[in-house]
């Protein structure tokens, strides 16, 4: 799915954008599909009237509120603020601020959130993924980005004011006109990262306008029907597919803290997928993303492992060597007290910590005095030494991109046959899709809600289609499906984009060009240790040739079994640079507002490629097998490096994608699948072709010019 | 001339590389010309013993010093520091410093040093432009990069050792090692930017090693023979190629003032080129940069210019409205006042001060308390909006380029004669360029120490000749010229590389492969925002796709008679975003060692482009208009797009040299100019070119087959 832009991300100088490349219209923002729960509400209160072609962007204007109307006009989607924005400014006299920042994250920094993390979506009503409310004795905004504007609108009262530039300037600049010069802007360190906190930290400071850490969360005290924890135990993974114990992985991670210069004594993992990939253990408490909330304080002769000890069964605590006590055994201790224990360790003198400021939250950071107790990197030793897959986690990765590839051909085939009988929808689309990944080995459900969009739905692209939304699909609309399974053996994102009729020639042309951008990128050669935003442009460019462009990020990293988006790796400027091993996706698109959207994407991972001249040099090798819309490809705008890209490309997928398809027995699928992923030339020689094709034309003419 | 890579700024986190290019076994550091000093001590001591091709990095042992030996062995060639160390370790014992850190710049952060400010070069005899030195009571360490590394250990005695990797992070890491927890470390604030002692003291401060503020540096002090302030008076530049006056700038960058948030009251100005931008005045403090010794204290109601007043003439007096006192009038103040200056203006209530952290030192910055008074972005916006030339300097400095070509092809033409009668040297060559750059109008001299290297020389990339290396001239070695000029209303630079006989095909292939380089960047279509490090690898994508690479950066800013790297404009990591109006320099390279190095250098304007569907698009405009070696270029790997944009540059290179080549009487050099810019490919459309060419080939076969 695509990957999101962190606009939130702090920025260390007033000036700097923290885009790397200006998108002037287009979406800002945390990007990312809507939550779970983004489209209940509306969905409850059954806002929709129109009929099922009817677009949520396309409501009227009685689902939106109207604040300048006498009385103000409050749609029924709406929810009553009044009451619980009271009590919120009643708790806010009692800590002495003037302001009260609540961020849409969690205390790892999840970029998914469990419902009851959504402290937004309380105070506010909004329900969008990404948003970032303040609230003042006389003001309440919440900053979000253009994808959900209307949404905001639609969902919040009058006491609700909506900005729409997300950036942290923007906030810091507004709390700087709101609140007096000297007073306190108070926040929860919990839900803040060392760096977005530093962030706000460097905007306020200069302007004297001091933030107040308040470590007991104000909203969470007045959420009196807050969603419980979810009560599922913890799994292991299977042996089969682990190249690396628990007990190595930590041996390894000490190494790198040893030989460090700083002599750090501990590192302390915040983010839920560096315990989870640090003891192979997986969990349940997101939405999608198979996590357990838990922190880890891995010491060079501790290891403490902060969780719910009532959801880890006997089986776990022997398989964790919860008995013991030496530095090779767990010691769970209940999750909530990090603090405390975190607090005691620091007691001791000769101890380092070593924090990621990414992914640790403020309120853990802040108890690391004096400074010399602390160490600090962009991420964890956990999360770089993940970004780089071993072995078997690279090949059963590619294996479950197979049978991945299988559920989405059955999906592309079956939508070639019944779209023109004109009863299929964006949402009977999403569930034959999630169906067919779900009867594939190891399926653990999807890696988030699928986006299955038609026509102007794909342009909103993070729609996802609901009962109300949803849009019949047509031969005459060109269709989107964004979407990714969760395997026990890794998790799987993948778009393609279609049309079963006669696309426009600008659809041809956006499509292809698009198209362009992921071979670009995925035929580019360059030295490992090359970072991604610094190739990233290749995915525009065939666009920026023509003056479009698109508004999300390029590609984010993918792993084994993990959310959908696992940084730090991808083409983001907050990633790391590529090294052999590293999976991302490569996702360029095209969006025309009103009217159609296009994305293409699929999953690569880094691998080495012998050069003529030069060693250590990286390509990609796509590992999604799954063929592109020929119809919508313009092969004249392609250049002959291109489409031997394109024919080496396709050629793979026959060699892997065939032997699978007929080992499930799927002979409609297989057929299709060579027909799909027929060569698009003859020669391998571009000159050759070039000049063959040309000489096939112009040899009649010279012909009879030279007999006549 | 080549752009540096900033080594030696800021890294935030202890494991981020602060290239943004991995570049293995390449050149890291600031990467520049050798300071006008850099041989002369060489020289002086005739430690060249080899003949006229002999090259420095060849030199037998006997000119280096070898420490293992009983006794050590000293080349002549190296600097007694015995003494001066004792007596700077005398000065640091009295500090109370266990270290002393000795940066290789100057209170203004300037890149190129007077030699006043050679304090590396005192303390350790070294040289070289690029160089940080560290002294402990019982060691003394030189950081250079690999440029300098043979140069180290011909001018430094055993006193000394030497450190490959030029990171502050390698710096800091040594000090950790060297240096005791909770001891200090002294550093002289006026020669450290804000930015470089926030990384400093990012690393070190963990580690509790502390940095302590010596504001009076302990190296001058025993420096009894430092060089004078030069005496030159300030000048003012003509009305001619000024479009904006003092006065307006100032009324500029105070509007700016206004409408920012943070309502800061006065800019510090510390670097040299932005008080000389500011009231239009230019000096000759620097070789090679027409600066003078300034800083400036512009606030909203008074215009403080520290200066050394004796320069000053009456009519500058009456020019800059120095004998009134308001808002309008600037207040000359003694240069070295400024830290009592900025004191006072402190001392008022609601002020706040705007510096640009990359720019104004430590020493001042540190002044700045409390934190609300302090107001930091990355540069000054007088960098950023000076970056954007007006109208007339955009037509000044293209002129200024068309003059500069004239001299290049000058050189070029009476190289291609001369050459073969083997009597030409690097040295003369380097002559007669600057000679005829000093004919042409305006002319200022050369911009930098012009770089005139034959085979292996040009292999150091920052090679400049001297009398005892200078090669002959040869038809069977490649030559490289990079050289610039200075005049009144423009900087140039400008590098080109030739073959006068026959090339191998590697040197073809890298040839054309780097001038492949510089069209992909020039030919590039982008949102205007764009930043050059996302687009820089276009210039080495072409080498890295056969395993190539360059160990430098690919442009730098540069603009009307100013430093020739003209800084923040540029490809580097921070430079800031591509605007209409800039000028940057587009330069990639490759160099063989021991064998030849090839760079081709043009600078470009930021122009807007016209695209099929989009609006506000750039592309790059050169304004360099020096044909490149037609003998080196292989047509059969460039792109149709890649010949069309050749030939398209060729035709601007005729019509806009063509009529000043006549103007100037130069029948000859106009006929070379004529020869070297026929076009590449007779129709434009490049499949009808590519097929033609090939049924010209094939026609005759088919012919043959149909007949028979």
């Amino acid at each position: 799915m695509h990957s999101p832009i962190h606009t939130l991300a702090p920025s260390h100088t007033h000036t700097s954008p923290v885009l790397s490349f200006p998108l002037p219209g287009l979406v800002y923002g945390r990007w990312c599909k809507m939550s779970w729960s983004s489209w209940i509400l509306l969905v409850c209160l059954g806002v929709f009237t129109g009929g099922t072609n009817r677009a949520l962007a396309e409501g009227s204007g009685s689902t939106e509120r109207n604040c300048s109307a006498v009385p103000p006009y409050i749609p029924p989607t709406a929810v009553n603020t009044t009451l619980r924005l009271k009590s919120l400014r009643d708790a806010m006299k009692q800590q002495n601020i003037s302001a009260y920042i609540i961020p849409g994250t969690d205390a790892h920094l999840s970029e998914y959130i469990a419902p009851r993390d959504a402290r937004v979506t309380f105070m506010s009503g909004f329900t969008g993924s990404a948003g970032t409310a303040v609230v003042t004795q006389t003001k309440a905004t919440l900053w979000t980005d253009s994808r959900y504007w209307v949404q905001a609108v639609r969902q919040m009262d009058c006491n609700w004011d909506l900005e729409k530039d997300v950036s942290i300037r923007s906030i810091t600049d507004w709390l700087i006109r709101e609140v007096p010069e000297g007073k306190e802007i108070g926040y929860d360190p919990y839900v803040f990262s060392v760096k977005t906190f530093s962030a706000y930290n460097f905007n306020l400071s200069p302007a004297n306008r001091n933030l107040k850490s308040i470590p007991d969360n104000l909203v969470d005290k007045e959420w009196t029907d807050r969603p419980p924890l979810p009560p599922d135990a913890l799994v292991r993974l299977p042996d089969s597919i682990i190249e690396r114990t628990w007990l190595q992985k930590v041996e390894h991670i000490r190494n790198i803290m040893k030989e460090d210069p700083y002599q750090p004594t501990a590192v302390l993992l915040s983010a839920l997928d560096e315990t989870a990939w640090l003891f192979n253990l997986r969990g349940n408490d997101i939405p999608y993303n198979p996590f357990f909330y838990s922190y880890t304080l891995l010491t060079l002769d501790q290891i403490l492992l902060f969780v719910h000890k009532a959801r880890v069964s006997d089986d776990l605590k022997a398989y964790l060597n919860a008995t013991c006590y030496t530095a090779d055994c767990v010691e769970l201790i209940e999750y909530g007290q990090e603090r405390t224990q975190l607090r005691n360790y620091l007691l001791r003198s000769d101890v380092r910590v070593w924090v990621g400021t990414e992914y640790t939250n403020q309120g853990l950071h802040e108890l690391i005095t004096p400074e010399d107790k602390l160490m600090t990197t962009d991420y964890s030793p956990v999360l770089t030494t993940k970004a780089v897959k071993d072995t078997t986690e690279q090949r059963i990765l590619r294996d479950a991109h197979v049978r991945d590839a299988v559920a989405v051909m059955q999906l592309l085939v079956w939508l070639e046959k019944s779209v023109p009988g004109g009863k299929e929808t964006e949402l009977t689309a999403a569930h034959y899709v999630d169906e067919q990944r779900s009867k594939q080995k190891n399926s653990r459900g999807p890696s988030f809600e699928t986006i299955s969009a038609s026509g102007p739905n794909a342009a909103l692209a993070h729609y996802s289609p609901t009962k109300e939304t949803t849009r019949v699909l047509s031969v005459n609309e060109m269709y989107l499906v964004d979407s990714g399974g969760q395997y026990l053996d890794g998790t799987t994102d993948i778009t393609r984009t279609v049309h079963w009729g006669t696309p426009t020639a600008f659809q041809r042309e956006a499509y292809t060009r698009v198209l362009m951008g992921n071979i670009e990128i995925s035929r580019n050669i360059f030295p490992e240790g090359t970072r991604g935003i610094n190739m990233e442009m290749l995915g525009r460019r065939a666009l920026w040739e023509v003056g479009l462009n698109y508004g999300h990020g390029t590609g984010h990293g993918v792993g084994n079994y993990f959310g959908v988006h696992e940084w730090p790796v991808g083409f983001q400027s907050n990633n790391i640079p590529f090294k052999e091993g590293m999976f991302t996706s490569i996702e360029p698109g095209y969006y025309k507002e009103n009217d159609f959207g296009i994305r293409i994407e699929d999953v690569a991972v880094l691998a080495p490629v012998k050069t003529k001249y030069g060693n250590n040099y990286l390509t990609f090798d796509i590992v999604s097998l799954v063929p592109y819309d020929r119809k919508l490809i313009d092969t004249s705008i392609l250049s002959p490096q291109q489409l031997q890209w394109l024919d080496r490309h396709y050629q793979t997928i026959r060699e892997k994608m065939g032997p699978e398809l007929k080992r499930q027995g799927l002979t409609e699928v297989h057929d299709w699948m060579i027909k799909h992923t027929e060569p698009f030339q003859t020669a391998t020689d571009s000159g050759v072709v070039c000049s063959f094709s040309l000489l096939l034309t112009l040899l009649p003419t010279a012909l009879i010019h030279d007999l006549l």
